[in-house]
């Protein structure tokens, strides 16, 4: 009986130091002087790293494959020819003077898996690829690499962003990737039999309840909108109060008052204003445009929708106590994404296993496993991240949870072909 | 009696049909489309506007005079030669496409004054000097002109500003001002008799009472500061609400607050938040920094200084609030400026000579009379603006206006000749 020896075979231990050694490893490759990283996707940092973990996947006896969007994998053959294959992985790159953690730690733990399994002799009935995806952080085009692999990338992928990389074409080449290739990325989902994802939590509220894993159900969907307040400009000092037609006041109480509907009728949702443009943006010129730029966030897909239109309704109803118009435009629109329930229950099981406690928990962060989970079963497990930062030099994971969640991790993957066969 | 025969002589009348057709001939240079003026100062259409005017003043038989600031007088002779001299103007330049009122018409109420008495036969004890100052509006630097003549330029002068008009310097070149020999435009103020003005109000006090005339009392000072506040930069949506530092939260709501503390506390007052810029600017990134720039105005020198540190006190007030620093740079101020007492009571007896009802008003604009008050006893006189609108092509002011506030002015002029004597 398989399903038997599988289980027996959960023994199975991670050589926790060698996890370490590699860790230590990448956090030299685009160090920054005050203990973060910047390893932007398709930098010479990012590449460096890429070389390494090439590197490492051929000392672990697994076949290196780079796809036409640069994904790169490390791939342990199943037991058998036509097997379907097991995802598992993250991302090396980070954001500008980012963390040592963020998707580091989940390339590594999958590699780490994958060598255990290869040191015991194992095969398992799927292909296991350990997969690092390109530009998850979106230095170009955020998930760049997981939205080449199922299919989803954009039509306009290869235009410029409006940031300061430099031309995306020419970082592609540069790192190999020819841009009118990338389509030949995607991958057929019949042939996949799930992705598995282990990441720093980010928020706090593993950290603050003191469970030390957590078990991703859902990923919260966003949407960003551009809303432009128009009034008149006029003269500052000789326009009366009630004359006045102040573009920048509309904003302003907007603002806060975008911040209290949601913190009182969404209590599970997310606001950011990130940003104000002022025109003509002289001091001694009533304001006449004023276009605040914001995202909301929620695991709910109707419930995002709702919070987004009342936001719209929202800028519209100050507009109209202040003598503005507003103009709404929708510029950008992430979808929510549900984590497989069968995923979901096995990374349970696998905690229980070995005697973890768990929390269901929702990421308020975007992840590869966002775009993963509409094209195949998709499970996520997050380990605490002490205080919730993030994306700064300061965030940090308890190493004892590192080691926890790959532990969860190869108990899941195992599991999972237990389940398989 | 000097006195007595002067007074007989304000039987005098202006031509209002002379005046008509030069307000006429100026609202062709520089004439938009929409029927406004562009003819920012030292442009080709502010020197087609002094060639016209230094014609004006020869037809009119008067001296013909361009200062080293580029001020451009016409002078007609006192009844002895080392006599003072009345300046009588205001500025020919305007905003980009502002109105045909502002400015032009003090100029050419002033000329019309100076016909008149001319052709009357009449010579006054003082010399009188219509004149034309260089770049009230500000294209490069505001009240240039008359800060050149008394005195008061900053050292910096030449430098260029940071608007979009090119070099200062070149521009000055171009005019026929030598940049060096500005400083040759200062006037001693012993020569000097005093100076009157006449300008559209700008705000709309004297449209909505009815009262066709106004005597300027005070110019608002004017302080401006740029208040940035200090947040952290962190993910927008994994950041808890709870341990957020979002600059721009707390920008917005000294906006709002701002307005609502002078509203409440300064009823006279103004205020103008006219520009906000965000760091770092994303929609997804929690604002790290926010610099509001915003001025104050008042006519008491006292008030206006407590009304700035009362918006200073709460913007430190709403950081504590949202855990955000701040820092506070004055970055202008401009002092109150106050008329002479003998010049406000000699225009209300000029206007009560004529039947004309008066308001004693502020100006909430800057003019050159505020440069003047500091250096000789300066009167000024406002006539309506319909709807307050100026700085527009929609600024207007009705002909009858013109023509009264014109009487006023020549009057004014006679009174003081009378009491001068």
């Amino acid at each position: 009986m398989e399903m038997r020896s599988l289980n027996e075979q959960t023994k199975l231990e991670i050589n926790a130091d060698r996890l370490s050694a590699d860790f230590e490893a990448l956090a030299e490759i685009g160090a920054t002087v005050d203990g973060g990283i910047s390893r932007l996707a398709l930098s010479n940092e990012d590449l460096q790293a890429r070389a390494w973990l090439a590197s490492a996947f051929e000392a672990a006896g697994m076949e290196v494959h780079d796809d036409d969007a640069g994904n790169l994998s490390g791939i342990l053959q199943a037991d058998r020819p036509d097997a379907q294959t097991l995802l598992v992985g993250s991302h090396l790159d980070s954001v500008p003077n980012g963390g040592r953690y963020d998707g580091t730690i989940g390339v590594l733990a999958a590699l780490e898996c994958a060598r255990t399994i290869r040191e015991a002799g194992m095969t398992l009935p799927f292909n296991l690829e350990v997969v690092d995806f390109t530009d998850e952080e979106g230095c170009w085009q955020s998930l760049f690499g997981s939205r080449a692999l199922t299919g989803t990338l954009q039509q306009n992928y290869s235009r410029d962003a409006d940031v300061n990389s430099g031309p995306f074409r020419a970082a592609l080449f540069r790192a190999g990737i020819r841009p009118t290739d990338v389509h030949c990325a995607e991958r057929d989902p019949e042939t996949i039999a799930g992705y598995l994802e282990l990441h720093i939590e980010q928020s706090n509220s593993l950290d603050q309840t003191g469970v030390r894993l957590g078990v991703v159900t859902g990923i919260v969907g966003r949407i960003t909108y551009d809303v432009t307040f128009y009034g008149e400009a006029s003269h500052s000092g000789t326009t009366r109060l009630e004359s006045r037609r102040d573009a920048l006041k509309g904003a302003a109480a907007f603002i806060t008052q975008a911040h209290e509907l949601i913190e009182s009728q969404y209590p599970d949702g997310v606001i950011n204003c990130g940003n104000v443009t002022v025109e003509p943006g002289a001091f001694n010129i009533i304001p006449s445009e004023a276009c605040v730029t914001f995202e909301c966030r929620h695991t709910d897909r109707d419930t995002l929708r709702q919070m987004s239109d009342d936001l719209i309704a929202l800028a519209e109803q100050v507009a109209g106590g202040y003598h503005l118009a507003t103009k709404a435009a929708k510029v950008g629109h992430m979808p929510t994404a549900r984590m497989a329930g069968q995923m979901v229950m096995l990374i349970e099981q696998a905690a229980a296993n070995l005697g973890t406690e768990t929390a269901r928990v929702n990421s308020f962060a975007g992840h590869d496993a966002q775009i993963l989970s509409n094209f195949t079963p998709t499970g996520m497990i997050f380990i605490p991240s002490v205080d919730g930062v993030s994306h700064s030099p300061r965030e940090f994971s308890l190493w004892e949870d590192v080691i926890n969640g790959t532990e969860v991790l190869l108990e899941t993957i195992l599991l999972l072909a237990e389940r398989y066969s």
